[in-house]
């Protein structure tokens, strides 16, 4: 038999945390926090369980924290999801991305994605017999030309796969980016699915410009969310999937023989603990920062830090220092200095290597300070 | 677009449960324990959360917990399962048949199922482009004749899914089955995908026949287990799979793109709990107890009993009664009588009535009690 994901090996976050571990670097490369979650967190999971909340949850999620969902999206964004037919909880973002393709690309289907772009989304599509149409940003802006993307477009576009704050490059979309998608879709039925896991991310006052904001795009798009980055939980693997009934049915089919249901006491736990939103809306702050000292500390190597306006990554070339490969100076990095990161061509299908690295600063101040000692001395 | 799953409703899992809530009937339907699990797997998972468990796990699993899964494989069918290559941890058992289904099934595959089948490897296969190719199985011993399955053979076979103990019957494979299929499939290259989760529930001394135990199947085989049914934690959704590594390899690469990893704190108190091994070696004898506590209450009720060998849910036939349909006896009995069950009907995709219902007897005995009394009536 032949594979379906013949080019796929291990992927970038595995090889470098690995690395990282066999050289006791600081790993600033999968993006995860160093620190501890709310210890009121744990303690509510830990109760779910002692109260017996450990069966089989509904296959579309626990009720209340569907109903936290919605309420949070309308009061944020002014968007109404109907929590019993629109909103999905799901076993993190990245199977609510898996879920979405599998239930709307078919064979010849194209989708538009930007590079960098996160790692799942192009395998996923070409297991499916879709096409990826990647539009290529670049450094130091990463800025979208929207005339250009629009000759992306043919018969076949089925879906464009938005990732605002994005990672790897921590930009955001702009109103204007958005308001010229809605233009170049119009008329179209070209389906959004919009990555937004680092929605609460964003920093200096802007503005998380979901596609839930945009009625002529929430009506045709997939959102997926991630409480994972939410709460400082990456390991409990939860997440949601919102859109409008037509399309969350399609989803929710393929969601019930995919996992079936999510983890129960994690789901009671959570509700209870985002009952209060003053729990998730310092988030921004918090990271702020984080990037702020993170920025300040890296001033002082020789890498040129790129703009940072959302998600836990921070960006830095080395072009003027070295034509190096990038995967070649990640590794170098972590032998030779002791510090892991992510090669950001990892992200671009076709070889793209603009020399520049990913550092997830969702770390404690004295590990970005440590890291960052090492990375002086390049 | 089209929906590539036309015919999927809410499951009937979903339909009865909610159905049973409403009209506060006994619930024997959907397969959950109404009972607590032991406190203490509760109090290693809190633990883990709170020793700082709460990153993702490596894509694969745990360590350690794959490590136990290779250990119990060898001392229980002498089958070696390397636990770097050939085990991971998926999120529950569904989860495992999804993904081993997606990284192997392409447009035109044919995948013989036995009827009753658990419900949801047809509509995977088909979401794939498969061919499903039922064996219809009927009432009162569910038996298979190997010539009949030779004649679902064609050259486009390329997997067949087994799943003993059976969900919904009950029915075990015997030494002679498994013999059988192998004289039918060798020399031929024809997958196994073998649906396990109730491998540790198998009554009366008979001997689970894992595919494990067999060379000639193992090295074509999938075999998917869940830690929900050996823990009596269905609502966690942990399980695993295992493989031969150039199988277990394509699994990999579509697992890392659908869930990435799995719940890491429940990862870690599974792992320490599963160290005494007596924590699931006396699973067959626990649920037994509770067969023939069920059995010997029944005998009182109209319906004929069905035999009943593993698994934990035990069906009856009331064809000598009525020629109602079952889902409308499944649904009279929640209305009329307060006891919830499954039509086994809903396990056939052609409509196919043997007037059979199945109930779960993982319940406290006076749940099994209070059920039956009210089934009496009947
Ligand atoms: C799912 S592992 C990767 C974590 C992550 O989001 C990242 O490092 O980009
Ligand atoms: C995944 S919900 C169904 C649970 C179960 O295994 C069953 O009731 O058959």
């Amino acid at each position: 038999t032949q594979s379906k994901l013949p080019g796929t090996g291990t992927n970038i976050f595995s090889v470098m945390s690995k690395l990282a571990e066999e050289h006791k670097a600081i790993n600033l490369s999968q993006g995860f926090p160093d620190y501890e979650c709310d210890p009121k967190l744990i303690e509510y999971v830990a109760d779910a369980m002692k109260q017996g909340f450990n069966q089989y949850a509904p296959m579309t999620g626990l009720p209340v924290l569907r109903e936290l969902i919605s309420e949070k999206m309308n009061s944020l964004y002014g968007a109404e999801y109907h929590p019993e037919t629109e909103v999905t909880i799901t076993a993190g973002g990245t199977q609510g991305i898996f879920t979405a393709l599998n239930a709307y690309i078919n064979a010849g289907d194209e989708v538009i994605i930007f590079e960098p772009a996160y790692d799942c989304y192009a395998p996923t599509i070409k297991m499916l017999g879709g096409l990826v149409k990647p539009y290529q940003l670049a450094p130091p802006n990463y800025e979208i030309d929207w005339e250009m993307v629009k000759k992306l477009f043919s018969a076949n576009t089925k879906m464009i796969i938005l990732n605002s704050p994005q990672n790897p490059t921590g930009c955001v979309l702009s109103e204007k980016d958005i308001k010229a998608l809605i233009k170049l879709t119009k008329n179209t039925d070209i389906m959004i699915l919009s990555d937004e896991v680092y929605e609460h991310i964003i920093f200096d006052g802007k503005k998380h410009q979901s596609v839930a904001l945009y009625p002529e795009l929430r009506e045709r798009s997939f959102i997926v969310a991630s409480f994972g980055k939410l709460l400082h939980t990456t390991g409990w693997k939860l997440g949601y999937c919102l859109a409008p009934e037509p399309l969350m049915k399609e989803f929710r089919k393929v969601h019930q023989f995919n996992v079936f249901s999510v983890n129960t006491p994690m789901q009671v736990g959570i509700a209870k603990y985002l009952k209060d939103p003053q729990t998730y809306l310092g988030l921004s702050a918090f990271f702020q920062q984080k990037r702020d000292l993170f920025r300040s500390l890296m001033a002082e190597t020789k890498f040129k830090l790129l703009p940072c306006n959302g998600s836990y990554f921070q960006c830095v070339s080395y072009e003027h220092l070295s034509d190096e490969k990038d995967v070649a100076m990640a590794e170098r990095l972590i032998k030779e200095y002791g510090v892991a990161s992510i090669p950001v061509s990892a992200f671009y299908i076709r070889n793209t290597d603009h020399h520049v690295l990913r550092f997830c600063f969702a770390k404690k101040q004295e590990t970005l300070e440590k890291a960052v000692e090492r990375l002086v001395k390049l």
